[in-house]
């Protein structure tokens, strides 16, 4: 059955997409009542975001575009050294959508958010006229178990820690599209676990990061721009799957740029460095993680390279993948 | 200038979208710092919501898209007996958007904002293919102040009442679309002031809602089967303007299933009844409140007419009008 314009007018076909589609899948008590708000509780400080998704193909190997919503957003709190708690889902649904198509996303967010330990607890439904597509927005609240982390946190003699290989997210997407079969998965996963592990082993972590939109080189170009210092990082650590690398060397991509939906950088303690890198590797989704690089005085972010050079890692300028996540 | 899609690439030219647009227009404290997450405090119960907000045309006469992806949000935060605080802004934005549109857009939102005392505190950014169109989801988190309002709190006795004239979002933007010239425009407006009057006058309320998609109809059908009761308006009652009845006589457009966006009602115990609409009169757009109807044992929503008949008010069934918020 498709999803036509009159789902979305707020009246009895709204009412049957909800109890169909999202209660089915998303149902707990404060959802369930369908107020205008839901009412939660929380302690301490509180961590807040939001994330819209809006990939092109909704489903890819290794996930979807409603894994990816409930993964990003719990992922951005968990940065901020956030237990995830609650989340809200905002579906803009283009007309012609298949409604089982709406279910498998459902379905797949739900599997994911029990993952990640989060509840949904807020949605909103509309239809705008198109071509089968979605657009998820989603955002979350958590409790701040750690407070100071922070991008402006880094300091020199501190190290960064990259939580695995580079570039499958994006890998995986621009493979989809370009119809290349491979085994590159999206690396796309919740974060909640390396987080939990890092804080549990009292780690005094400086700033967190997950490597999204832009890839590494934009997330330490942040961190160091905002911390005022300057970021080393070595070539020959940066995990890269064989695979990946395959791929981009075919299509000349640089894996510095590329997305990821499921790693991130943790900048540590020099002195504590082994000792973080042990509790994400012990984590799930840490397995193969490095220290990748340190902090220093001064600025910008240069990479050693395996010929022993120092190149310089700018900003992404230009287009860079669309609607890849 | 035009928005094109390397603004949506996670690098250089959404870093400059996001300061030259959005801290411009938002910047508090706490979003200048541009986490992950903001980091909040809040007291007690927390409410919390979200709506995606895709109205045609983007601009009409008493607002635009932004105004109302503030305005619903806070009123579905207030319609929970919660303060609003903290709002989170995501903006989907189709190529070709004029940087300027979405700066007016912006501007819109921070004074809206301002004058409901909430903050925006986090956002996202993703450019999409498209014809210059924008989608904006907002979420919002307040300070539950008056605990157990529910839209199954109805009780028999109870009084209903209407914050105000109906159908005016509705037939603004209708009017827009088919290029009628009239006076009437969008009754968009945050619903704080009248809440906070509501509870400061000790009133017991057991129910608000905002009256927005599928109209007055929708909203008493949802809270007469919520709260298994009957509810009973009075035709003569209802506050409808004389540019809105002749434009919906015209059209043969019911004001009942007409979408609003600064309207609510509110079900409080009948001996408090006159109380409760002289707090809601002496609110900023309140002054035109009246006692609608009644809650009664059983089920339904039934209307007594101007001829002293009894209509009974189904749901909305069918299209309603897309894109209408």
């Amino acid at each position: 059955m498709k999803i036509d314009i009159s789902y979305g007018s707020g009246g009895k076909q709204t009412g049957d997409l909800i109890n169909r589609v999202f209660l089915k899948h998303f149902h707990n008590k404060t959802l369930n009542r369908l107020e205008d708000s839901a009412v939660v509780s929380l302690e301490g400080k509180i961590a807040y975001t939001t994330d819209s998704f809006v990939v092109t193909p909704l489903f890819f190997k290794g996930g979807n575009i409603g894994k990816l919503a409930v993964c990003g957003t719990v992922n951005d709190l968990s940065m901020m050294g956030a237990v995830p708690r609650y989340l809200t889902a905002g579906f803009i649904i283009e007309e012609g959508m298949e409604l089982e198509t709406i279910d498998e996303i459902a379905h797949s967010m739900a599997l994911s958010a029990k993952e990640a330990g989060v509840k949904i607890v807020a949605g909103d439904t509309k239809v705008v006229e198109g071509n089968g597509g979605v657009y998820i927005n989603t955002s979350g609240i958590g409790e701040v178990k750690k407070r100071g982390i922070s991008i402006s946190g880094c300091k020199p003699g501190d190290a960064v820690i990259l939580s695995g290989n580079l570039g499958e997210h994006h890998a995986a997407i621009l493979s989809h599209r370009m119809g290349i079969e491979n085994q590159i998965p999206s690396d796309c996963a919740p974060l909640t676990s390396i987080v939990q592990n890092l804080l549990d082993s009292k780690i005094r972590v400086h700033c967190m990061r997950d490597v999204t939109r832009g890839g590494l080189a934009t997330v330490l170009n942040e961190a160091a721009d905002q911390s005022s210092c300057r970021i080393e990082i070595w070539e020959e650590n940066l995990p890269v799957s064989q695979k990946v690398k395959g791929f981009c060397g075919i299509l000349g991509l640089d894996p510095l740029y590329m997305a990821n939906e499921g790693k991130m950088i943790a900048v540590v303690p020099g002195n504590q460095a082994q000792k973080a890198l042990k509790a994400v590797q012990n984590s799930k989704y840490g397995t193969n993680a490095r220290i990748i690089g340190t902090i220093m005085e001064g600025n910008g972010v240069m990479m050693k390279t395996r010929l022993k050079g120092l190149r310089s890692i700018d900003l992404l300028y230009g287009e860079g993948l669309p609607r890849i996540c």
